[in-house]
């Protein structure tokens, strides 16, 4: 750990020197107070539980020793109590659902491994249990489950079938004669994989198989099955597999397991959405099979919202770091014979500022989308819409954060150079870690696929009942507002709160309000052009139907991602309007500009291709986020700082302030050699070199 | 190892199928051929050699293992005569240059580690002595460096000074009263770091240091140094640390070194392009103390040419493994109700298919310039001029490769979900260490800037004796071939081969030679508009100048990018029109355009608002790159088989073909199970449903 202070000395100078002395300055607490946001309080329980190593990453154990180290913090956890809000009061928990979510987001900065990990045994086979099953389970099992007493897996996923839950191979089939379901692994392909708590830890599990009764499959359901005994030995019928190194989150114990015709009693099955009475009938509270197992899968959506918070704060701590660095590290000798800082280079200022600027979006989006989690699941909004509403939000802001969060991660272990690489600076960790966030709780692109459905569901929705001559005349008038309805954090064309009191002199043109409809309007014609484009596929055969979505397909998640990055946008715009200290809403008003704007340039072709900016406009986007880099440097290590984290949660050596040092010795040294009169000279130029010089 | 047939069944009745009986067929051993390059026949010994598993990478050691495992894999390189082509026959060598890093490159496929240790003890350290030193170290250290008896560090790198070596700290001062060079570590910033072999194994380091003599600096020099005793103890002045565990490499016991004032005798100076004689005087071959720092530089050149080759052999063996996994994975039902293949999902072939284009393009580019490379470094084409146009193309496709491969690797990974994220499919291991590969051997960004501001000078030669009049109207008159000289694989406007071959019935105004111009253009007019506002600098004081140059900095590297970019598409194009079967040219042609293309899509924007394309041509380039990827999907396994690599190689269970197996057998489970009778019946669909349905 280093000990010295994480601030640069030199910053409040450097910032009064750059900006003038009524240049505005961020209230630092004020806006730390706004990124941790609603469950402030629980997040600063979390973080300070957390400055205890024994909850950190060790570097360079095998992944069994991680493995073990992080099973112990898993007790460290339920020691203090940080894991159980989500649950009942009379099961250990508090009922609260958003605070819980909070609290776990934050472990990512001891260890991903440690969040995960809890996140399996807590987030996934103890939640299988409260929101799949009934109290007679909770009664049983869930007790255990939070104390850690029974460490258990959650086996959904199959080596053949992952992303598509349905297609599942693993059968559960009623045998009336003995009250038992009969859990069987019928091929290789359906053997569970990929699981947490399956390779060494778990002695249960939570295992999604199809429902067979009577001859008939009634499709997914869920039931708890014990895998191992006391001595960790399985269970008859049940086998397994470590899935090994992984590259990354090794303190987790991925793993696989198969069943042969392993019988559990009847009550195992999580009955909350589907149960078989001891004759072996069906019965359940939603009739249809489909939205039946949609309810189920949308019960632990909780998974995809705490990813969202989770790589938001490595994103964050990655920001920290690099930020830090380039703020003291000095490289090439600048104006003046002084070697410059790497942030005062306009590519370092690039490659950072933007992603800085993305980072805060996504911590406003995320507290809305953490407001509505805890809505629905704390039963204040509670409805089929609100769950709807809830999920799509999830699936769009989960995939552009989770990608977010590797290239940032990874743009700051570059911005970084070789320290960059060195695992005592966090950076390749954190990376190596986060990447499986991309791909599991949901595939980016297969949840950015249900997005795009769903709008192009809620587009179809306006046509309703009308004919082909006013759906012409609605495509042509469409305007914001117009088209969509709440897939998002607002109905569309509800106005974002404020925008004119954020005004500023900025370029014609590229004002929030201008931002916004840019935004907008980008999203409203992806879909209806590839809604357009769709229409014809009724007509078609199976095969030009698939091949006429599969033309269209990658649109339509780009129309899925402009959605998630519109709704980012105005979460930010909503926060800046909240705002009343003039210097720090200023401040923050760049950095929302920086990021409506470079969202802009990413997909500048696209705005010139549909005539929405001219050429002129187009250019003065460039010119204009370059403008803003320069205004925001200033304030970069402060927009950093406001993150909140101690030098516990950052612990990188490059950001402790090491590096400052190290210049500042390596400056008095030659100092002291020139004032000695003992410094070298320089060797001489050569004569012709000296003339072509002077020239 | 699996050991089941790695070339799908289905592949080539799929390809008929798909394509009709007329369909091109793609030439395999033929294009194998051509990608393997001049020195095809080496690079099959080198994989034919590393098909025994003495040479892999095992999963799971710690890097203290895994740093042995490497050190004695060196040994085995020795014995099989593998790594000394480049130095004489006296040394042990063959004088072949272009065959030694064909070689070399090749041992990325065994384990990225082990590739770069070589690369230090031979490349960095034993190179150092050969290319920089004279017949006196060669007969004193050369035998021991290439035979491993002298494992060496190559001692550049300070934590305070990685890119800029030319200001680095070290200093090795003269001593005329005992003949000896002090050197010496002034403070903690100079300590020499990240250096392979400093940690373990290192006997010995040639140390870049200040050259003070008779109270000068003559710049940076390098110097034979030992450094550890026969027990493995540091010598006497010397001192060091462990960087501990890192992102990747952890074969490599990578190391910080220092030293107070070790004295070393005046002849291990490595004294080709610098001398001190023993009174002190110091002399030079090269009067120009820059010119004769960057001659020393680009002596060792051959590191950054070498990982060009290595990074696109990782980004093919990506693309191998995930081409192949997407051939054989099924998931979600489509037409006809088969689960559908993941490489007919248009998303799919998006993300794979314009990556496998520009790892054809990096191979073919490679070539050309490792060609280049031996001609330099054999004595046939050893000029100057030469020596500066390599080390320009090299800093260009080194840079673009390394940060494709990074880009490449991980979209493999994510395209292969889950499985992907384990070791044992080893995309995360690639991942993770050539990570590196972007900021070693010069950042990224900063070679980047080389290319940039070679382009400008060349730029500006035109224009020497012009006046502003002649200026402005050959600025308006540039078209191709008129305004670069040779900073890359041949002269600009020298006609490209054979452009009019291969034209085909394409979009119009996407032709190849359209596809040329508007790369050339790009580059041509993107280095004119920076020209054109640094032109003032001149006037500027340096604050100003820096300013300005600050913000220019971005689209001077974007301009280099656009420069190496052009320079692949060139050598791809090149390449198609060198084959004569017509089949394997029609496909080699596609996947050329798919390449150009994709360039020409990322920077839509810029052609836009340049004026270079309409709205219309425009969008014919989203749209053609999508028919593109269904032309070329049928052969997408030929071409990724064509990369040549073995079983051995590949080393992945999931292209193994142990997916195909899955999927046989659970379709013929279920085949069995609806033949038998005893299939579960589908759950019936409520009333109200069934109407909704039907509507």
């Amino acid at each position: 750990m280093a000990d010295t202070a994480v601030r640069p000395k030199a910053t409040d100078a450097a910032r009064a020197h750059e900006t003038g002395v009524d240049a505005p300055k961020l209230d630092i607490p004020l806006v730390t107070d706004k990124l941790l946001g609603t469950w402030a309080d629980i997040r600063r329980t979390a973080r300070e539980m957390i400055k205890d190593p024994a909850f950190w990453r060790i570097d360079g154990q095998t992944h069994h020793e991680h493995r073990e180290r992080v099973f112990s913090q898993l007790g460290l956890l339920v020691q203090h109590k940080s894991i159980s809000r989500a649950f009942p009061a009379e099961y250990g928990g508090e009922d609260n659902n958003g605070g819980n979510l909070a609290s776990f987001e934050e472990l990512v900065l001891a260890d991903p491994s440690l969040q995960i990990k809890a996140g399996v045994q807590w987030g996934l086979f103890t939640s299988a249990i409260y929101q799949l099953g009934t109290k007679k389970h909770w009664d049983k099992w869930l007790r255990g489950a939070v104390s850690l007493e029974i460490p258990g897996a959650f086996a959904m996923t199959e080596t053949g079938h992952g992303s598509d839950v349905a297609a599942i191979g693993t059968t559960a089939t009623y045998d009336p004669d003995t009250e038992e379901f009969v859990i069987h692994t019928p091929f290789r392909g359906a053997w569970k994989d990929y699981l947490g708590n399956a390779a060494v830890h778990g002695k249960a599990a939570t295992v999604f198989a199809q429902l067979i009764t009577g001859g008939v499959n009634y499709g997914v359901h869920c039931f708890f099955v014990p895998i191992r005994d006391d001595n960790g030995e399985f269970l008859p019928g049940v086998g397994g597999e470590d899935d090994g190194v992984k590259g990354g989150l090794n303190g987790i114990d991925n793993g696989r397991l198969h069943f042969t015709q392993v019988r559990v009693p009847r009550e195992n099955l999580l009955n909350r959405y589907g149960d078989v009475a001891a004759d072996g009938s069906y019965s359940s509270p939603i009739a249809s099979p489909g939205r039946r197992f949609f309810t189920m899968l949308g019960a632990l959506v909780q998974g995809r919202v705490s990813l969202d918070g989770a790589a938001t704060n490595a994103s964050a701590l990655a920001l920290k770091i690099a930020v830090t660095y380039g703020n003291q590290r000095r490289q090439f000798e600048g104006a003046g014979g002084v070697e410059s800082v790497l942030l005062d280079y306009g590519k370092h200022q690039r490659r950072l500022l933007p992603r800085l600027a993305t980072t805060y979006a996504q911590a406003f989006a995320h507290d809305e989308l953490l407001q509505k989690f805890d809505a629905v699941f704390g039963g204040a909004n509670d409805t089929e819409e609100s769950r709807e509403d809830l999920e799509t939000l999830a699936a769009a802001l989960k995939s552009l954060s989770t990608w977010h969060a590797l290239d940032t991660i990874q743009e700051a272990r570059e911005a970084c150079g070789g320290s960059g690489f060195l695992a005592e600076n966090r950076l390749v960790g954190l990376r190596a870690d986060l990447d499986v966030y991309v791909t599991f709780e949901g595939d980016n692109n297969v949840l950015l696929q249900l997005v795009g459905k769903r709008l192009l569901g809620d587009y179809a929705k306006q046509f309703k009942g009308k004919d082909s001559k006013e759906i012409a005349a609605f495509v042509v008038g469409q305007t914001a507002g117009k088209v969509f309805h709440g897939a998002g954090l607002r109905q569309f064309g509800q106005a974002v709160a404020d925008l004119g009191q954020v005004a500023r002199s900025v370029e014609l043109g590229l004002r929030a309000k201008d931002q916004h409809e840019l935004l907008t309007a980008r999203v409203q014609r992806m879909v209806a052009d590839v809604a357009g484009r769709l229409r014809s596929a009724s007509k078609l055969g199976p095969e030009a139907a698939q091949a006429l979505f599969n033309e269209n397909q990658a649109e339509l998640l780009e129309a899925a991602r402009a959605h998630g990055e519109l709704l980012q946008w105005e979460a930010f715009t909503d926060a800046v309007a909240s705002i009343e200290d003039p210097g720090t809403k200023q401040i923050l008003g760049w950095l929302r500009d920086l990021f409506g704007l470079s969202l802009i340039e990413k997909h500048l072709s696209w705005h010139l291709m549909h005539g929405r900016l001219s050429n002129q406009r187009a250019i003065a986007v460039t010119r204009y986020i370059d403008r803003l880099c320069l205004r925001l440097r200033p304030h970069a290590q402060d927009l950093v700082d406001a993150f909140g984290f101690a030098p516990e949660h950052v612990r990188a050596p490059i950001a402790s302030g090491a590096e400052q040092e190290r210049q500042e010795e390596a400056a008095a040294h030659y100092a002291e050699l020139a004032a000695s009169g003992a410094a070298p000279a320089r060797e001489k130029k050569p004569v012709k070199e000296k003339k072509a010089a002077k020239r």
